[in-house]
């Protein structure tokens, strides 16, 4: 079930993202290979398919949400390209192929990852990607700024920087977890609501607790499978997080503790969701997957 | 004339810049002050002045264009902080300060540079600071986002760094200024004319040509200057340009004829606002003043 979907979403946003790298100027050509290679790479697109669910979760025609799903998408693949920098996470492997600095270089990996982020809030102001009324994008780029920056997504690559090495509890760490991976999941969610046209407080909040609850447990797996899985599954270096010394689920609360806690939060997700009609069917089959994917 | 209306400008966008540092964590603390120390630091603000002097030009209150100043603003100082990057200009000095990632370091000043970004979008989005109608400040997310992405000064910044070392002609060293600095000059003003709330297509038209002759001028006026100052009064390493092999208006013209040429681009500029009434003297004052700069 969850599989057709995911590559539905997959095809749709691919297909948008794939306009979006054409270079205005020969010069421009590397820059633009960059930014392409950095997105365009058999991503699973977790946030996109999340922004399609929640659009439809209220009944909004998908189409509407290609903006919203491309905008989340930029601003994950930019940081995936900063955090694998080496003065970051030093990692050449991303996915089984070389990261966007070793395969250019790290200025043009900068670069690259600085024009992605602009690139996201150019999406969602365009009506052509992102057909909304002028009130709705400017409440989807308020939503993405704030999710992606400082109180958000960089501020919890900051957290995990300063954590490496040393000891934290799981208040901690879930700190870490909801500004570093939670904030983008959430505003995916609620960029998907906003674009539906239908979307109220009550629901948004709704929406807001299944998107913390998954954007957790996605972490707990992403954890789990880091002990568990082998390089060739996994398309990065098995055990990475451990060598590192970077805090974890399993290092901290045990492996089956943290089985069951993801679990939990699985639940949590779907109860969040009651009320919702059969529209968000795609959105409890996601946070049933999350919980049982391999890879 | 000029230095009064610049002092009273960069306090106006200072105090407004100031209330944007507040970390909401205490584990956000060093990532806040890097970005704080990133845009506090003395700087001339002459995109801000621009923003606020073509709000003006155009009947508009000031006070109107202080989200319009402080994004812009945004940009560039994270602009900065990148380019001072070992992989990028790799300089440690900067208005004769550490720069950001020696201050801190290289981690802190991409996570800065990065949050620093979203956080121009997320200013320009949010109505206390840019009290616009939804479809000006989503006009102003539009031209900024480009201004600053990858067909403009990221773009430029790709342009600059494959440019080193290699003999370029004049219009490929314009192309790359018009880039590189001249588009987030010409979204500042911009951005200035839409927070007016006076501004029409003609006018927004004359003055990206003011812009576009300013933002040149001001390019070539740095290069000569970095022939004839010295360290003391640049605030960054005299004759650094030279020595890293970097194209500028002087080698490539003659230091005579790049003066001549920064005096008919001041001209050209100051041709551009004909029509315009005393408004829009701080915009022909600056264009004035751009040549005549020693630092």
């Amino acid at each position: 079930m969850i599989a057709a979907y995911q590559a539905r979403c997959q095809a749709r946003v691919d297909a948008a993202l794939e306009t979006l790298f054409t270079p205005p100027r020969e010069d421009l050509q590397r820059l633009y290979q960059a930014m392409r290679y950095s997105v365009v790479n058999g991503g699973k697109r977790v946030r996109p398919l999340l922004a399609y669910a929640a659009c439809e979760a209220l009944g909004g025609d998908p189409a509407r949400a290609d903006g919203a799903a491309c905008a989340v998408e930029l601003i994950h693949a930019y940081s995936l390209v900063h955090d694998d920098l080496p003065a970051m996470d030093d990692d050449a492997l991303r996915r089984g192929q070389p990261t966007t600095h070793i395969a250019f270089d790290e200025a043009c990996a900068i670069l690259a990852g600085d024009g992605l982020q602009a690139l996201a809030f150019e999406v969602l102001a365009d009506a052509r990607l992102n057909p909304q009324d002028a009130g709705t994008r400017l409440a989807m780029v308020s939503a993405l700024a704030r999710a992606a920056g400082s109180a958000g997504m960089v501020g919890g690559q900051a957290i995990d920087l300063e954590a490496v090495g040393r000891r934290i509890d799981q208040a901690a760490l879930e700190t870490m977890h909801r500004h570093k991976t939670g904030a983008l999941i959430e505003a995916s969610v609620r960029l998907g609501a906003l674009a539906s046209g239908h979307a109220d407080a009550a629901r948004l909040e709704a929406l807001a607790r299944y998107a913390g609850a998954v954007g957790l447990a996605f972490q707990v797996q992403d954890d789990i499978l880091d002990v568990e899985s082998d390089t060739a599954t996994l398309g990065k270096t098995q055990g990475k997080d451990q060598a590192h010394d970077k805090p974890t689920y399993p290092a901290l609360l045990g492996l089956d503790p943290a089985k069951a806690y993801a679990l939990a939060l699985r639940d949590q997700a779907l109860a969040a969701l009651e009320g919702f009609g059969d529209g968000a069917e795609p959105l409890r089959d996601l946070a049933r997957y999350i919980v049982e994917r391999r890879n």
